[in-house]
């Protein structure tokens, strides 16, 4: 019996092929810090738990396709804070970001229609693409620029008569880059000047530190017909689990045909929509304190980073993610090592290996995401464990 | 800027078409009685808001992919009830029973492959098959013949090499029709003569009337490998806004694939899941009222549609829908005007024009879906409308 193509094609999260390493070094007694994934470990706010007791109906419901109203309208609310305009007919709830991005490729490509993306890029990504059946072209960032786009010849040259949009996330997961606003000037630029669509995620756009500046795809005004915004509650209020998302686009006609892929799916679980909608109560405060708690670990791992002889690494202006270069011959295997290996004063660490995030074959074979969205201690520990870790692992026979 | 084909040849939901006009016609006073819709009126289970109120974590985390053990355990010891053995590994939990059949079809077909549906069919088939970019493939049921399937030859004579799955609905969404076994076993001899996979959408097996004997696709013991089983919990507990379904094969290689597309976009709902995990405490006494209430309503709906002259139904065996002919040239029109410029004692009907549920253009023209699932009360006052409204629309000059 056939298995199709497209699943054939897709890769299991490299980053979940680590688990069953994690739970046997876990039952040798040894302590696995995961610096791997990007589940942060702050509390959610008091509001969604609020909203969710708020919830009294007898019958839990479909609600409308499109999300319901007081989740979209505070939405439109927040948005204000951004300088952002969004009407309700401009927005469209998703099961999370993750579902906007898929809406968002299958309503603009058909089979073998082409995706720029700058790589390294989220994993999924590549997911979503084999998904609707596209290609991801990816154009090339790299560690020594501070993973910034490349000229704007390098990007025009990917493009074909197959290229449908540029897909970028802004800040950048898995590199904690913020693009500038000339960068975005130049991607709109090329969107024009080659009649393609963005695909913005901007579901990190609350962690931008050290005062630098964000530009939203959203503030090119001239062109917000091409623009598509995906965006999530999962990062911002530590909500991952409830799935909340949403793609937004002043493109109402594209909003329409996309209408269709939500009404296919009848729905958004509503309780948590619910829940969500109450996060416009969340007090100034608790962004301000979760920045502070990430801009503080930042710099701790930053820190102890720089004292790693031979690795290299940026320190990144937004998200919770650092991408590194380890002085390692691949991070594949080191990853593995680690977790089934390697222990040190009793611990050790889960790493994401950065070839997963990469479509080109064998770029960043010697590069790992860390994450930090964990608490201070681990991030502590796991930086002392990844440091003698490297040591050890270099002076192996192999 | 393209829209995808996917999309551009994908509908509105018909249903949906026809809420604007209801909307309007509530603002003139006249009191809707919703006839179209797939909405239980029943209450959801105690069982599930107790679940809800267990959950009491501070940090709303994503879960493992495939679900969270104790929702899969509940469905595992559930399916016992039913003499269907299903073990961990073979079931994943979805976003609603949508999520299941769309990466179910997903799973199993590229661009252009084929699959086999019994016409009429629930009509979002048509969206997953496209958004999968397979190609729908009916053979016909009639209402003379209760919606039972045609003889062997009828079916096999669509099957090409294109051809990947049979997928059917048992009891039948939207006609209520519940297939016998030996109905079953002839869909599963030519699913092993031809290598095809079934995807049987069994969400509304609780509800079988008359003693009728229920059949599932998971009692076909000899080609279980073939089966793809997709489930939900929003018929049967009346949680349709929880999104919770799950799609289960003893076919293990498939589900791993599947699984991946579930990485994809990373879990289902965290408290909904929690929630949904708890239903395995629910009375059977809660089952059994709400298959008594719907066995009222279907009578009391069935009464009344008998005595209108010129009208064909057959009375169903299961679900809560009847595909009914009604004397009338075409049911989309008649279904808006009843909207538009009809009312009966100052109330109206919405009602599902059944051309949404057949892929083959022209048919269904004269006949429309009614749900039972709604109260007694408003079921009465429907057919009571219908009843005058068939005659006021055919003494019309038109």
């Amino acid at each position: 019996m056939k298995i199709s193509n497209r699943v054939l094609d897709m890769n299991f999260s490299p980053i979940r092929k680590l688990v069953p390493l994690a739970h046997n070094a876990e039952k040798k007694g040894i302590k696995v810090y995961s610096l791997n994934i990007g589940q942060p470990n702050v509390v959610t706010p008091d509001a969604f738990f609020e909203g969710l007791a708020k919830y009294d109906e007898k019958i839990v419901k479909y609600s409308d396709s499109q999300g319901i109203d007081i989740l979209i309208d505070s939405f439109i609310k927040s948005y204000k804070k951004w300088d952002i305009e969004l009407s309700k007919d401009e927005i469209l709830i998703t099961h999370g970001g993750s579902e906007a991005i898929l809406f968002a490729l299958m309503a603009i490509c058909d089979p073998g229609d082409e995706v720029l993306i700058p790589e390294p890029f989220y994993s999924n990504y590549n997911s979503f693409a084999k998904i609707a059946c596209a290609k991801v072209v990816p154009f090339l960032t790299t560690i020594e620029n501070g993973f910034h786009l490349p000229p704007k010849e390098e990007i025009v040259k990917k493009i074909t008569d197959k290229t449908r949009c540029i897909l970028i996330s802004n800040p950048v997961n898995p590199t904690g880059t913020i693009y500038t606003y000339d960068e975005l000037k130049m991607l709109a630029e090329i969107a024009q000047e080659y009649d393609l669509y963005i695909i913005s995620d901007e579901v990190y756009r609350q962690f931008v530190y050290d005062n630098i500046a964000y530009t939203s795809f959203m503030y090119m005004h001239d062109m917000l017909d091409r623009i598509i915004l995906v965006d999530s509650i999962s990062k911002h209020y530590s909500a991952c689990g409830a799935r909340i998302g949403l793609v937004a686009s002043k493109n109402t006609k594209l909003i329409k045909h996309i209408l269709k892929l939500c009404q296919s799916r009848l729905c958004v679980s509503t309780i948590e929509q619910c829940a969500a909608a109450n996060l416009i109560n969340t007090l100034d405060s608790y962004i301000e304190d979760v920045n502070t708690k990430y801009k503080s670990r930042r710099n701790l791992m930053y820190d102890y980073l720089k004292r790693i002889p031979g690795v290299v690494c940026d320190k990144p202006g937004g998200a919770f993610y650092m991408l590194v270069k380890l002085p390692v011959d691949n991070t594949e295997k080191f990853a593995e090592w680690l977790l089934t290996d390697y222990s040190y004063d009793n611990m050790t660490i889960m790493i994401a290996p950065a070839s997963g995030f990469y479509a080109t074959e064998d770029l960043g074979k010697n590069e790992v995401r860390l994450s930090f969205c964990t608490n201070i201690e681990d991030i502590e520990n796991g930086m002392i464990v990844l440091t003698h870790a490297i040591e050890a692992y270099n002076s192996l026979e192999k």
